[in-house]
C-alpha cells in the first residue's frame, strides 16, 4: 500500500464505486496505517485469504514485481475478476501476462500518470487521479469487456483514459518521463562536478533548476527498475535528445544567433501549444 | 519597465527605501501602466530629464542593451550615483563597463535570480526578491562603497546576496540556468520529432515533463541574447553535461543495474542536500 494503491482505494471509496477495499501487503503496520487513513476497509498479509472474493485486483507494486504478482494472483481469481496494475513500464508486464495467462486472461495493463517522487500511503489522496492521464495497454489477448470496464473505472475517478499498445506506451514514456529522469540526475551530477571548481554554484539555484531536477529526488530503486524494463526505448530517446541538443548548441557554437533564436522559438511554440496546462493532477 | 524593473521599484517603495522612483523607457503606455500599478512615481522617455537627479540608476533592459545604457547614463550621473543592472550574464557587461567608465566608475553589476519566463510589468510585485539570491559582481574597478551600498539595498528588499567575480557568475549560471534552458528546448524538440512516429506522445505529459520544460516557454529573443553573451561557458557546461548523461546511460546500455542505481542514488543525495527548498521566491 503506497501512494498509488492508497489513492486508488480512496478514490473508489469516495465515489461509492466499491463495496469493500481490502489491502494486501507484507507489512502489517503500513497496512493498518492505510486503513487508518481511509484507503482500505481491512487488510491481510495473505493473498489466498483475499483474492478469491475480489472483483478487481489492483497491483501497485514496484514495476519489477508486477508480473510475479499477476502469476500468483491469476490462479486464485474468480472467472470475471479483472487484474490490473499501475506499473510505469508496460511491454515486459503485458507480454509476460499474455505468455503466462492463457485462456484465464483477465489482465489489463494500466499506468496512471499521477503521483510524485514522494511515495508512501501517507501522501495518498482520493483526487490524485483527477485530471491525470490514465493509460491502459490492452493487447490482442485482453478481453474487450475487461478493458472497457477498466476504462470506465479510470474515468469514474476523474482521469482521461489513453489506450495504446504496451510498446507504444513504453516509447512515449521513455521520451516524456524516463529519459527526463535520467537527464535530471545528469544535471545534478554535472553541477556537483562543477562545484569542485566553483563552490558557489549551488547558491545560484533558483526555480528553473529546482523544477528541472525535482525528479532526480525520486526513489533510485524504483527508477532503476523502471529504466531497466525500458532500456531500449530510453536509449533510443537519448539518441534523439542528443541530436536535438546538438542542433541547438551548434547554432551557439557557430555564432548563428538567428538560427538559435528560431530553434528556441520553435520549441517555445510547441511547448505553448502542445504541453497542456497543469490541472488538479499533482504530478507523475 | 518590465517584471524586474517594476518589481524593484515596488520593492523599494513598499519598504520606504526611496524618495521617488522614476521610470524611463520608450513606450509611454507601458510607462503609464507601470505608474498605475505603483511601480514608479512618475516617468519620462528622456534619460537627460531624469538621470542627473538620481542616486541610483537601475538598468533592467535585455542583457544585450545593458552596456549601451551604462555608456549613455554614465556621463549624466552625479558623482556619488550608483549605476547597477539586472542582466543575466555579467562578464561582457562588467568588463565592458570597466573599459569605458575609467575614473567615473560608479557601476556595480547585479543579477537578481528572481522572475520567470513571463515578463512584463503586469506581473511585477514588491516581494519578487524576497528569499531570492541577488548576485553582485564587483570587479577590481568597482568602488567598494558602491558595492556595499548595493548589498545593503538587495538585502533590504529581502534577498540573499552572493558576491562573485563576473566570470564566476557566468560559469555558474551557465550550469544552473542557461544550459538548462537549452536542455528544456531540446527536450521539446525531441518530443516533437518523436510525435511523427507516436502522435500520442504529448498526451503522456504530466508534472515532471511540464516542470522540466517550463523554461522552454521563455522569450526566444531574451534567451538568444543571454546565451550569446555566455556561449563559451554554456558550451563548456554542455560538454560536462553530456559526460554526466553518458555515464548514466552507459550503466543502462551495459545492463549494470547496480551501477545505475548507485549513480541515480548519488544524484538524489546531492539534490536532497544541496538544492534548497523553494521559498517565497517564485522562480528565476
Amino acid at each position: 500500500m503506497g501512494l498509488i494503491g492508497g489513492s486508488f482505494g480512496m478514490a473508489l471509496k469516495k465515489r461509492g464505486l466499491v463495496g469493500k477495499v481490502v489491502g494486501v501487503g507484507r507489512n502489517p503496520k503500513r497496512l493498518q496505517l492505510a486503513q487508518d487513513l481511509g484507503a482500505i476497509d481491512s487488510w491481510s498479509v495473505e493473498l489466498d485469504d483475499v483474492i478469491p472474493d475480489c472483483d478487481l485486483v489492483y497491483i501497485s507494486t514496484p514495476v519489477g514485481l508486477v508480473l510475479d504478482f499477476v502469476k500468483k494472483v491469476s490462479p486464485l481469481v474468480k472467472a470475471d475478476c479483472i487484474i490490473t496494475d499501475a506499473g510505469s513500464t508496460k511491454a515486459d508486464i503485458c507480454r509476460g501476462a499474455d505468455a503466462v495467462l492463457g485462456d484465464r486472461h483477465s489482465f489489463v495493463g494500466g499506468h496512471p500518470m499521477a503521483g510524485s517522487e514522494v511515495a508512501g500511503v501517507e501522501t495518498a489522496h482520493p483526487d490524485l487521479f483527477v485530471g491525470a492521464t490514465y493509460v491502459l495497454t490492452p493487447t490482442t489477448h485482453t478481453k474487450p469487456a475487461s478493458a472497457e470496464r477498466m476504462r470506465s473505472i479510470a474515468e469514474s475517478i476523474g482521469s482521461r483514459v489513453l489506450s495504446i499498445d504496451p510498446e507504444g506506451h513504453d516509447r512515449c514514456t521513455a521520451v516524456i518521463s524516463h529519459l527526463p529522469h535520467v537527464i535530471a540526475a545528469a544535471m545534478i551530477s554535472m553541477t556537483a562536478d562543477h562545484s569542485t571548481h566553483d563552490p558557489e554554484v549551488f547558491d545560484f539555484v533558483a526555480g528553473s533548476f529546482r523544477d528541472m531536477t525535482r525528479v532526480a529526488g525520486s526513489s533510485p530503486e524504483l527508477w532503476r527498475d523502471i529504466c531497466f524494463t525500458n532500456a531500449e526505448s530510453i536509449l533510443s530517446a537519448a539518441k534523439d535528445f542528443r541530436k536535438a541538443l546538438d542542433a541547438g548548441l551548434d547554432f551557439l557554437e557557430s555564432g548563428n544567433s538567428e538560427g538559435f533564436e528560431r530553434w528556441f522559438s520553435e520549441a517555445k511554440e510547441i511547448r505553448d501549444s502542445r504541453v497542456r496546462k497543469p490541472d488538479s493532477s499533482p504530478g507523475d
